[in-house]
C-alpha cells in the first residue's frame, strides 16, 4: 500500500469479515470508538458500527449522521452504509439486529459493560450473543505503511523538542511552567494535542512516577523527569527524558547509571518471534544487578498507535495472555526507578519491531541533561 | 457541612455502606476512577475501591500505593486503607474477596466489562457477583455545598469568559485560532484544564452540532456556535454562547429566536419533583411551535459534576429511565437548531435545582453577540 494515499479502510474491515467467518458470527458489534475509527476513519463521541459478512453498518444519531454520509460520498472514510438513530441507541441495534436476524452475533466484552449486554440482549433476543476478545486490537497491534509513516513523522517531532529540554528546564522555575512550555513546544511542532498530562516532576516528586506538575520550583540538585508524548494525525508517540539541577548526589546517578542500563539492554532484546515479558525481564535484571529491583515499579513499556496504551503490553510474564514481537508493533521501552528520599529517573523511548530487531522512533540523546 | 472544609468523603462512603446493606451485599467494589475519586479523593489511571460494612479498602499498584498513603496520612484523602497490588488487579482483588468472603458482591455493572467480570469471577468464585445500578452516581446527581460552591464558582468565571467573547471572535480569523484564544481566557480564568475541546462551528460548519475547529475563517453572514468549559477543582462547567459575523439572513435570524425561546421555556419549566423529561417536552414544543422540531437533533441537557456528561439526561421521555429533579441537581440546557444552508444555532446555560424552582449558575448575556 502506498503510505500517502490514506488509511487502508477496505483491507482493515475485510480482515475483520474473514474473522466472522472464522468464529461463526453472522454479525459483529463493534462500540469501542477507537475501533470504529480504526475501521470506518469516522470519530465522535457515540455510534456503533455492525458488520456482517457482506455488509457495513455505521448508527450515529442526529449529531453525527448527516456529517458523516457527506464524509462518506466525498471518499474521505470507508463506503459505509450510515443508518441514523432517532432515541435510544440500544433500541436501534436491536431493530438491526432482529432484522438482519443472524443466528450468532459477537461483542466487544473487553469494552461492553454488563449494563450495556444486559440491554442489547433485550433489544436483539433471537440472536445468540457471543463474547469476542480483541478482534480489532490484534490488527491495530501491527502498523501498516500509513501508520508507520505517521508514528515515524511523531516520533521524529518529539525527538526534535527533546533535543531542546536543555532551554527549556531551568532552576527557579514551577513544574508547572515548564511542563507549559513543553506543551507549547509540542504545539508548535505540529501535535494536535498533548497524548495525555505533561509530567515534569523534580527533585522528591521525582520519585513517583506519576506525580503531576504543580507548584514546586525547580532547586540544585534536583533530578526532574520530564514524560511527554503528543497525538499527530491521530496517532500517539510518548517520550521520557531526565535533567538534573547542577549536581546530583551518587544515589541520585546510580539510580541514572542503572536505568540507561536497562533501557539498553531491553532495546537490544527485542526481536519478532520473541515473547514480550523478556523484553521486561531484560530491562529489570538490569536493575536488579545494581540491586535496583525493587525501585522499578511499573512495567517495561505498553503499545502506541491509535491509543496512548494499547497492546502489546511489555511487563511480567502473563501466563492468560501470552504476547509475542511482530514485525510492525510499535511501543515503548521506559524502565525506571524511583527512591524516596533519593528522587525517580525514567528513560522512554518509542521502538518499532522490524524483520530483524528494534528501530528507535525517538532519537533525541538519552543522557541526562544538567541545567 | 461547611464548604470551606472540603470535600465529605465520610458521609459519602457512610452513605453507601447503608446501601450494601439494603441490597443485601457483604462488599461491594467500586471500579469507576471519577466514583472512587468522589469517595475517597484518589485519583489516577487505575485502582479498584473495596467497600464492606464496616471498611473501606484501596487496592493501587507501586505506581500510586506510597503517595495514596502519604495523603491519607496527611488528611488529604478519605480515611481508607490501601493495599499494595503487585501483579494484576484482578488476582489482588480475588484474593482480598476470598479471604474477607462475602456471600454476595457488588460490582457497578455500567461501568464493568464482560471480560473484567470474567476475570473476577473466575478470581473470587465462591462469592455471588451482583449487578448494582448507579449507587455512587445517585449520590453524585445531587451536589453538596462543597461541590455548589465550586460550581458556582466555575460558572461565575465561564460566564466572564463568555462576556468577552465580542472581542475574542473576529472576521477572518480561522476557528482554531478562536477556539485558541477561548481556551487561553478560559486558563488565565482559573480553569485547570478544557472541559472538552472547545466547538467554534462557523457558517456551513455551524450546521453540524459537533463540528470541530478548523482552518475555515469567519466570513461575513456567518453564525458562529462558540461552545466550551473548564474543570475547576474537578468540576466541569459547560456554556455556548452565538455570534454573528455582520448582518446575516432572515432564515438565520429565525433560529436564533427559536432557540432562544426554547431556552426560556426550557428554563422557566425546572422545579423540583418534575420528570425531566418535561423540560425537553418544554425546549422542543417551542422550536415545534416554529416549524423547527426537526431542526433540534440532540437532547436539551445533561447533568454536571465531576464528568462533563453525568446523570440526570434531560432527553426525551424513557420509561427504562425515569428521571425526576431533586434540588442539589446541576446540569445543562442548550436546545439547538441545525439546518443544512442556513446554519446552526445552539444557547448553553448551567442550572442548579433550588426548593423552588431553577438557578442560572451561568449568567452572560444571551443574545446573539454580532461582530
Amino acid at each position: 500500500m502506498d503510505p500517502s494515499s490514506g488509511p487502508d479502510w477496505t483491507g482493515r474491515l475485510r480482515r475483520v469479515q474473514a474473522e466472522l467467518e472464522a468464529q461463526a458470527l453472522g454479525a459483529l458489534v463493534i462500540s469501542s470508538g477507537t475501533n470504529i475509527f480504526y475501521l470506518t476513519g469516522f470519530s465522535g463521541s457515540a455510534g456503533l458500527l455492525l458488520i456482517t459478512r457482506d455488509e457495513t453498518r455505521l448508527l450515529l444519531d442526529g449529531r453525527y449522521e448527516l456529517v458523516a454520509r457527506q464524509t462518506v460520498e466525498a471518499g474521505r472514510m470507508a463506503p459505509v452504509m450510515v443508518s441514523r438513530v432517532d432515541g435510544r441507541y440500544d433500541q436501534a441495534l436491536g431493530q438491526t439486529i432482529t432484522w438482519l436476524a443472524p443466528r450468532r452475533v459477537g461483542f466487544e466484552a473487553a469494552q461492553v459493560t454488563v449494563a450495556t449486554l444486559r440491554a442489547w440482549k433485550r433489544a436483539a433476543s433471537a440472536s445468540e450473543w457471543v463474547e469476542t476478545d480483541g478482534v480489532v486490537e490484534r490488527h491495530r497491534e501491527v502498523k501498516d505503511a500509513h501508520e508507520l509513516d505517521i508514528l515515524r513523522r511523531g516520533g521524529q517531532r518529539v525527538s526534535e523538542v527533546a533535543a531542546r529540554l536543555g532551554t527549556i528546564v531551568r532552576a527557579d522555575v514551577a513544574e508547572r511552567e515548564v511542563a507549559d512550555a513543553i506543551d507549547r513546544a509540542m504545539r508548535d511542532a505540529g501535535f494536535s494535542r498533548p497524548a495525555f498530562e505533561t509530567i515534569v516532576a523534580s527533585g522528591p516528586h521525582s520519585a513517583h512516577p506519576h506525580a503531576r506538575p504543580g507548584d514546586r520550583r525547580l532547586a540544585a540538585g534536583d533530578l526532574v523527569v520530564l514524560d511527554f508524548g503528543g497525538v499527530l494525525d491521530g496517532y500517539c508517540v510518548d517520550l521520557t527524558r531526565m535533567a538534573a539541577v547542577g549536581a546530583i548526589g551518587s544515589a541520585a546517578q546510580a539510580l541514572v547509571d542503572g536505568v540507561l542500563a536497562a533501557h539498553a539492554a531491553a532495546v537490544a532484546t527485542v526481536r519478532p518471534g520473541l515473547e514480550t515479558w523478556k523484553v521486561d525481564r531484560a530491562a529489570r535484571a538490569a536493575l536488579e544487578a545494581r540491586n535496583l529491583g525493587d525501585a522499578f515499579v511499573h512495567s517495561t513499556g505498553h503499545g502506541l498507535g491509535l491509543e496512548i496504551h494499547e497492546a502489546p503490553r511489555i511487563g511480567r510474564i502473563d501466563p492468560d495472555a501470552p504476547s509475542v514481537f511482530t514485525p510492525g508493533m510499535v511501543f515503548t521501552i521506559e524502565p525506571g526507578a524511583y527512591v524516596e528520599h533519593v528522587g525517580g529517573v525514567r528513560v522512554e523511548d518509542d521502538v518499532l519491531v522490524t524483520e530483524t530487531g528494534a528501530e528507535l522512533l525517538t532519537t533525541a540523546p538519552r543522557e541526562l541533561i544538567t541545567v
